[in-house]
């Protein structure tokens, strides 16, 4: 049995794949038989080669011959007779095990070819390191395991699954993730919900107990799985998940009506989403518009930044697919931990606390102004909200603002056609923010709360960093006295409230929204049916009185109890 | 003329000193003569002998043989002839200069030595590394400048002064300091204030402007300085450093007064130090009290933790030099910015996020528990009060106060006295503590506003990142919101509200920190004086309106101009 955070809820039952980041693990050991040795690498060349010609070949096909001329010149490393003959007198003079003459002789060679005047022979130190790692892999019997190509449907079993992880996996055969690091906001969990696999994080050694094949059911709600269970946990399991996936058709019922509470408070559940892809699911789970879409996806993983036109077709898909609903697109929101390499962002010592999303546009305004273009132009194609990252105070809802107006006054004078109306949100995210609502929504037309940056940043906890992340918590009286004086300081003022951090489709925390008077909630699309369906048990008027009691304890441990006593059996 | 930030006051006048960290700008340059550059190559070689030769018998009188043989070794290097050859030939053969060609000859040798197998042998390669540095240097005409062995007096300019360059300078030569980068809290700042030397920081250019040996002028409160002014510009610096050494007379005559404002409110200054020696400067400046001891320094620069007795007497030197005044002692504020090597932290992303302060005492209580011993024992012989840092909940408060509690009973079975009566406060920094100062009052006897920190998170700005430190801004209006809620709490409780950041100390921010209700000011020990005579100008009333008025501002901007209007001419 092994238990740990349940991150993202289902029933899975499946084959495990222990998906390792290979850590070359290479001890000096004494041989006594030379030649023996001298085949094993012997062998270890020829199916290195092998691979390389393979992948030399696909990526011929794929991507074209010239991405695929990278293989060939590894090949060719491995065809050196210098490295070849260097390795065998190595095992045969000191009697070393291959693997360990092999990485020798490679950190020599890599060492040479750094030290060298020449920059394109400098540049080949990289392709023997990597042709090594692979020969060396071969020699130690490490499969490579390819997410991309994925032929059966597994259990991922991983120490951490990383956004490059998740983009090349082939999506349709994971059942399910555990893995040994991670909580309930790491990208794995995120993952997990919005592909509506199961899965369970942080459970320290899970990569050591389970071997590929083995037998995994775990349930990802509680935490609690099993390594090949016996035939009554395997029949239980089997009733649970068909429970499980009853529950979610029944949930379906709920995709065409509106969100309203027991007493008639109306909600607005909208989704958090990535790229136009994701819009399709939105519309799947009944959301009633888009609360974020996060346009930094449209900058990464390429060399240059988006075109106008890229980001136009981007923002007007979006836009004409959710028809009339809102969608409210955050500007770029850029740097922390996401990284644009051609951007050439300084490293910094606190990312967290450094030169990232508005405070690089207003920096960088010619980069931001052709957002704003693409975005004005989009904005006759739908329900255009548009909303400001990283803001702290009233001068940088100013400065954006000043921008935005002159990217009007262009299309004005190019006779580009866009909607005058437009509303203007800030994200509320930055503690000074919180502390002066009152004057910020003075300048815009909406705030929407972005709890994970605000509870990092109130309690100054980052909370990637495992020593202290126990720290970060939704239920700090803190937190919860900032997001009411951030709604009454819009309410105030006639205006509403958003949340489009982790906090918003959390069933457990919901009933505190809704009685502190949260007007929308903005969360992956697989939390909208479940957030719905609470939200109509919930009564407006009760929680608004559990939110003020609330909002005399402590602590966080108290806080979370109480709630948990006033609402227990709905979520 | 040069304009930059005013970091501490005064009139330097004085010769300049450029201490620059050598960047070697290595370029490949082609050479005629050969011969020519060989014999170049040469001298630099028999230089940096002799200095190596100088440096061994300078640190075998002071430090011993076995610290010497380093030295030693690196001198064998230079001696290798296989090194002089191939430099020699690289010359000669590619016609290049003869410091290209060293570098390139030292880099092959760092590639190959770090590539051997040998751990003795790879570590060889930063001796080279070394040598080779210093032979480049010499061949650069570029002088090492010694910070410790100043012989004349100088204004050094720098593009940056670290810790270790103002720890191991000898102080007494220098009379001001003028540097490319900083701001008004940089540790150069904090250091010339502290030595109560004029300083200009943020100059950007100032080390390629001026040569060694220029004469500069420069007034370290406008920011403003001239090099190699004409004599009519040097008579006017001449009478201004007269009179402002005339004015830091007269200020002394508040030395033994007490703090009272116009209309009669008595307000307490304290100083903050680092070690028990700065006591003595403390006093000299009639402090009434230490509103903040950082207790780190005790634990910095070594090999492993402080032991109980040596931190008991620390603690009483330092209390019993105040005698009958306060001491408010912070216990261990590490990580972050301050690395204790020993403790073996991890690496963090965001470091000011991170494991720190109270965080690791909690996480590691037997390493609080000694400094706690130590601070009871101490306690019987002055006026302690102990302050925790970093707090952000009511149970680190109590997990604190646990911990002490647990020690007092320790100290009760061994019969070991301390005082019973000891106030204990916390630090108000991180943005959580600020919003629920009525429940943490509930559990100590005061707070004390740590400002850089606090400001560092309201606003989310790490205040060292240069790319942003321009938001970073004690005029925030969510700052002064956020200080006023902090007194507000605390006096609706009886307690009282010390402020030991930066801002204390600075005059244009006194005023509204006295008309916002604070008690006690602690500062570097040379503001004293001038915020004493500042503070019996000031009229509470007067100040308290004022506070009321600027709370009710969008702008930092304005809040800092309303504030100036309604106290110029008394800063």
């Amino acid at each position: 049995m092994f238990r740990g955070i349940g991150a993202s809820p289902g029933i899975a039952i499946g084959k495990a794949l222990v998906y390792k980041k290979e850590v070359l693990n290479i001890e000096k050991r004494k041989i006594e038989n030379a030649e023996k040795e001298q085949e094993r690498f012997q062998n270890a060349i020829e199916s290195t080669k092998l691979q390389l010609e393979e992948i030399k070949i696909e990526t011929e096909e794929k991507l074209g011959l010239d991405k695929a001329a990278i293989f060939e010149a590894h090949i060719m490393v491995l065809d050196d007779p210098g490295l070849v003959e260097e390795v065998n007198n190595k095992i045969e003079q000191e009697k070393i095990s291959a693997d360990y003459a092999v990485n020798e002789v490679i950190k020599t060679f890599i060492a040479i070819f750094e030290g060298m005047e020449d920059e394109y022979m400098r540049e080949r130190a990289a392709d023997i390191r990597d042709v090594g790692t692979r020969l060396l892999k071969n020699l130690l019997g490490i499969e490579s395991i390819n997410l991309a190509t994925l032929s059966e449907e597994v259990i991922l079993v991983a120490h951490d699954l990383t956004p490059s992880d998740t983009a090349m996996m082939n999506k349709e055969k994971v059942l399910g993730f555990i893995t040994d690091i991670g909580g309930k906001t790491s990208h794995t969990a995120i993952m997990a919900k919005s592909l509506e696999v199961p899965a369970i994080v942080g459970l320290n050694n899970i990569t050591k107990e389970v071997k590929n094949g083995d037998i995994i059911v775990f349930d990802g709600e509680a935490g609690i799985g099993y390594i090949n269970p016996d035939v009554k946990k395997s029949e239980t399991f089997q009733k649970k998940q068909s429970n499980f996936k009853a529950s979610r058709r029944e949930l379906l019922i709920l995709k065409e009506k509106p969100t309203i509470t027991e007493d008639g408070r109306r909600i607005e559940l909208a989704a958090n989403i990535g790229t136009p892809k994701d819009v399709q699911e939105v519309l799947k789970k009944g959301a009633e518009g888009i609360g974020l879409y996060r346009t930094e996806f449209l900058y990464m993983d390429r060399n240059s930044l988006p075109s106008e036109e890229e980001q136009f077709q981007a923002y007007r898909e979006v836009l004409e697919k959710m028809q009339t609903k809102p969608v409210i697109i955050r500007t770029l929101d850029i740097g922390g931990d996401k990284e644009l390499p051609y951007l050439n962002l300084p490293k910094e010592m606190n990312p967290f606390l450094g030169y990232r999303a508005i405070r690089i546009c207003l920096d960088q305004p010619e980069i931001f102004k052709i957002q704003l273009r693409a975005l004005l132009r989009a904005s006759v194609y739908g329900n255009l909200k548009i909303m400001y990252p990283m803001i702290s105070s009233v001068e940088e809802v100013r400065g954006a603002k000043e921008i935005l107006d002159k990217v009007k006054k262009e299309l004005d004078s190019e006779g580009i056609a866009y909607k005058t109306t437009i509303p203007v949100g800030i994200m509320m995210e930055i503690p000074a923010a919180a502390i002066i609502g009152d004057l910020l929504i003075k300048e815009v037309d909406f705030f929407s709360i972005g709890t994970n940056d605000l509870i990092q940043y109130t309690i100054a906890v980052d909370r990637m960093n495992e020593k202290i992340s126990s720290l970060y918590n939704p239920f700090h009286p803190a937190i919860l006295r900032k997001i009411k004086m951030i709604i009454d300081h819009a309410h105030e003022a006639g205006k509403w409230v958003g949340m489009c951090g982790e906090m918003a489709g959390d069933l457990t925390i919901i009933p505190i929204l809704l009685g502190l008077g949260l007007d929308e909630f903005s969360m992956s699309a697989s939390s909208i049916l479940p957030a719905r369906r609470l939200l109509g048990e919930l009564s407006y008027k009760e929680m608004k009185e559990v939110a003020e009691e609330a909002l005399t304890l402590s602590t966080a441990e108290e806080i979370k109890n109480y709630i948990y006593r006033k609402t227990s059996g709905r979520q």
